[in-house]
């Protein structure tokens, strides 16, 4: 499975007064490397949404911090699909500073695929090629 | 007129890495005081939005900061419709430390009352009594 | 152990094109009910930072979604401490709907003790029986 | 006086339940413009703070909305600086859609040069090149 790289700087929006990026911010972080990551494979989420119907709901998230990131540094996200079956996809991301490479931190998110009443469904088939079924 | 008073706290989520609430925040506190405000005059925003199939679009916001809101600090947000047209309306904040009442910010907010498809309409008749026409 | 409860609202600002709140801002209420949380163990979490000259740094967040909170909707969020060692300290949260007690996410979050400079330190003595060591 | 574009794409976090960017996130956008403002005149915001020990506090801030920022479009946001004095510096900034250059939203912010005591003071000698007393 591909990965794909998403720099972002890190905003004084996404800082706290501890100096450092608030750790909620960091999901955010993830949805933008995930939208990439779509445009990456060929399509784009928002037409996903528009012309499937349908939806990635968030089933689960999590993360994990090993360092903090600092207003303006460049991070680098690489994000994976790790696991797709006929109604779920997990994706993987790696936060990184850019200037020397630095793990700041490491997080999943699992999804359902839902249509427009939030009912869970099958992936549409026409989307199937981009998740191909299975897992790493 | 009438005005109503909101009371929240900042939260460390609205705070950056100078120590005070970001000031983007302010606008989102205004946004929390105008919910409250039409809960105050009797209807719920959200019923407004479903039963009358409208909303009220920002047309235009402002702010001015007098002093810094800090971490934790009960801030006390009045607000108050200050001019309602045939299709905009428009309210004023401000934003006191509840502690000693010192001003920290006041603000306008400008809205038009627009339709699902996002058009300007007339407010609707049901709800005019809660907005009648007229200005301070 | 004890365990605090804490009302928020779901503000307008917290949903997102979908219609319910996004996925990120679970972890701000995660935040507000941390802060209530020790304010009901007898200190405020700001005080805290200024007078121990700590704070408590994420190490790991996680977040179950089980149903959709929607905009307005009051939430109870219940938190506790489930596990204190000599330098960490994981919280538990659940956030239900209030209308109904509806389960809407659970999650953790777990924290370094960490000094000004971002160190991780022992929990100043003082703060001990606030945590006392142990799990549940 | 120069301007500066800086290019966003509207993240799926800014969007609201009517579908469309919330409004207190524009004055996120502006700040994220700020910033390459900045560096685009040859400093960067950071080292302002860190070496000149000051900071930009936000004295007033406000928006005109003339049409909705929608979910992955890509935004233009040009940014200039209109108005410097000794201690203060206002900006202005234009929010364009790219793909057709319609106006988006407008705004400007002022700043007081602060110390990091919060005190208003002079900007520092060294920076006073980037911002040149006047006004447009």
């Amino acid at each position: 499975m591909i990965e794909n790289q998403t720099r972002i700087r890190a905003r004084f929006a996404e800082t706290d007064q501890m100096g450092v990026v608030y750790y909620a911010n960091y999901f955010v972080w993830m949805e933008v490397a995930r939208v990439e990551y779509c445009r990456a494979l060929g399509f784009e989420y928002r037409d996903f949404e528009r012309d499937a119907g349908a939806g990635l709901a968030v089933l689960e998230a999590s993360c994990k911090y090993r360092a903090s990131a600092r207003f303006d540094e460049p991070v680098q996200i690489i994000c994976k699909c790790v696991e797709s079956k006929s109604r779920t996809i997990r994706f993987s991301y790696e936060m990184r500073r850019e200037e020397d490479g630095k793990l700041l931190a490491s997080g999943e998110t699992l999804h359902a695929v839902v249509n427009k009443e939030g009912r869970t469904v099958r992936l549409p088939e026409t989307y199937r090629r981009y998740f191909p079924l299975g897992g790493v």
